[in-house]
């Protein structure tokens, strides 16, 4: 059997081209990294758990890139432009057939991102995927979760939803041909990370977080944090293209608790409409704007006749969902 | 049951002192650290697997404090500074009576070296902790495994093999007394992280690591990494005050391969040997001359006698072992 070391060696060290911030990679008990002098450094972390986060018989090319693309996700919601991360790997056993596709996932959408692979951990055990991510930004131009302001515009990019219909079809809750199946199981499997977009966003954008629990649960966070409210027109929720396909129903459930959706939901004041608009088309990335912020706490769903809707309605919890 | 916010805000924000280099903390897509200028930051992740690196049963305090200190020993190893760590959490249930006691063994552990908990994720599924940890240190001062010179001697700081032992007598591979298994449990359980130690040998020490995986397979990592060779004193180990009362097979035995010590192996120059043991008194840690770095490669152990001894040992291996 493959040794821990070997295994690293063997399928995790990459030897693309250099970069001076990376003073040292895999190997040592630390990597050692140079910060761009007076850029902050932003950080997070994110831990896929099988049977929870992916199913335990998941391609193993995409789910290289999807652990990988829902930690870029988080960069991109701060505006970070990504730098470098850390996997730790806990696996049942060291099996080429999964680590290599696995790795290959993984290092593709890295070297997309100039994101280097500098250090972490593999043991024995469940199959867990934890990885920790660097990026950069100037200091003062994160987009924070709390810098909402009343009267912005609320944006989304993107669609919203395909990754969660496909969820729904796979558990048999709802019928999909095989072929509107595949397609919104790309978004499932592979998300694409806002990177670029939410680097144009800087200094354009208030507040701006990712969408991974479904758009009202996460954009809660934003209100909650800012301490305002909004109103959201939920019938311009840009639906997946498969999903948009569906009953009204399903289209209004899906855009708005669905999950996995990894797109930017994000606050601009609306004097920035055409600079929001021209980010979208610099980062090749569609952006619709969904809903404004008020002072007046909670959040309303109006319809396209600016109707009140009640929705039953909940953001995914890992305690307290199913 | 608590949501995974709840349980977040619960048991992991911390209050203390304001560290300016922390612009912002748990709470956001990412964290935001403005790294002191000119420094460098050292990265390293470790993930612990319920069953394979702690029993299911462990006490939860002394599992949140070896978590972080198995960590804070990468930061040792190479004279980093802590500076803050991120924890991702797959936790089968969210129980306050595990949750309570395991973040207050880390947190403690975290304020007694100024080390903040700026981050993370939790979620459901099998028992897994995974803390990523950033220190800083003066670019150049890093302690690398590849740095060991011919002619440095071999050091080693505190004792080894208590903890082996006493998984030993976890395991009934052999018998000790209740008291004299306690002792050497407290190694096991609540490790010490050389920090003072790591920083008070810069500019003094070439090459160090620290010993997780039992001395002899470590310090294949400095050889190897400096492709060179060592003389090994076996008779000079520092055994635990536990194992120091055991037979003198034992003794080698789990000095040489044990694992859990978490205490630094370094090398350095002859003419350090004064500043070696200034660094030690300075920190307040014992330090042993175990040996001599050799141009002839392969490790070589040798008795009080300077006769060479061989004995069938190996490193623990995540994958390769039992």
């Amino acid at each position: 059997m493959l040794s821990e070391f070997d295994l690293i060696k063997q399928y995790f060290v990459q030897n693309y081209a250099a970069d001076s911030r990376i003073a040292l990679g895999i190997g040592d008990d630390c990597a050692l990294i140079n910060p761009s002098p007076g850029m902050q450094l932003a950080i997070s972390s994110d831990m896929l758990v099988s049977g929870r986060h992916f199913f335990p018989d998941a391609d193993p090319y995409h789910l290289g890139h999807k652990c990988l693309a829902v930690n870029l996700s988080d960069l991109a919601a701060m505006g970070a432009k990504p730098l470098a991360f850390t996997l730790a790997l806990s696996l049942p056993e060291a099996n080429p057939n999964w680590l290599l596709p696995f790795s290959k996932g993984l290092l593709d959408l890295a070297q997309t991102h100039h994101c280097r692979l500098i250090g972490g951990d593999t043991t024995k055990g469940p199959l867990n995927i934890c990885i920790t991510i660097f990026g950069e930004l100037p200091p003062g131009t994160a987009l924070r979760r709390d810098a909402a302001q009343v009267d912005d515009d609320i944006w989304v990019s993107g669609t919203l939803g395909d990754a969660r219909l496909a969820l729904a079809a796979y558990w048999k809750e709802l019928p999909l041909s095989p072929e509107d199946h595949r397609q919104a199981a790309t978004r499932m499997h592979t998300p694409t990370p806002r990177i670029e977009l939410g680097i144009a966003l800087r200094g354009i954008a208030h507040a701006a977080l990712d969408i991974s629990d479904g758009l009202i649960g996460d954009l809660g966070h934003i209100l909650e944090s800012s301490k305002l409210g909004a109103s959201l027109f939920i019938d311009r929720l840009p639906a997946g293209p498969v999903l948009r396909q569906q009953s009204l129903e399903q289209r209004r459930t899906f855009t708005l608790a669905g999950g996995d959706d990894y797109e930017l939901c994000f606050t601009a004041p609306v004097h920035q409409r055409e600079a929001v608009i021209a980010a979208g088309i610099a980062s090749n990335t569609n952006v619709t704007r969904i809903g404004k912020i008020e002072a007046n706490q909670g959040l309303r769903l109006l319809d396209d006749n600016h109707q009140t809707i009640k929705l039953s309605l909940q953001a995914f919890d890992h305690f307290t969902s199913a």
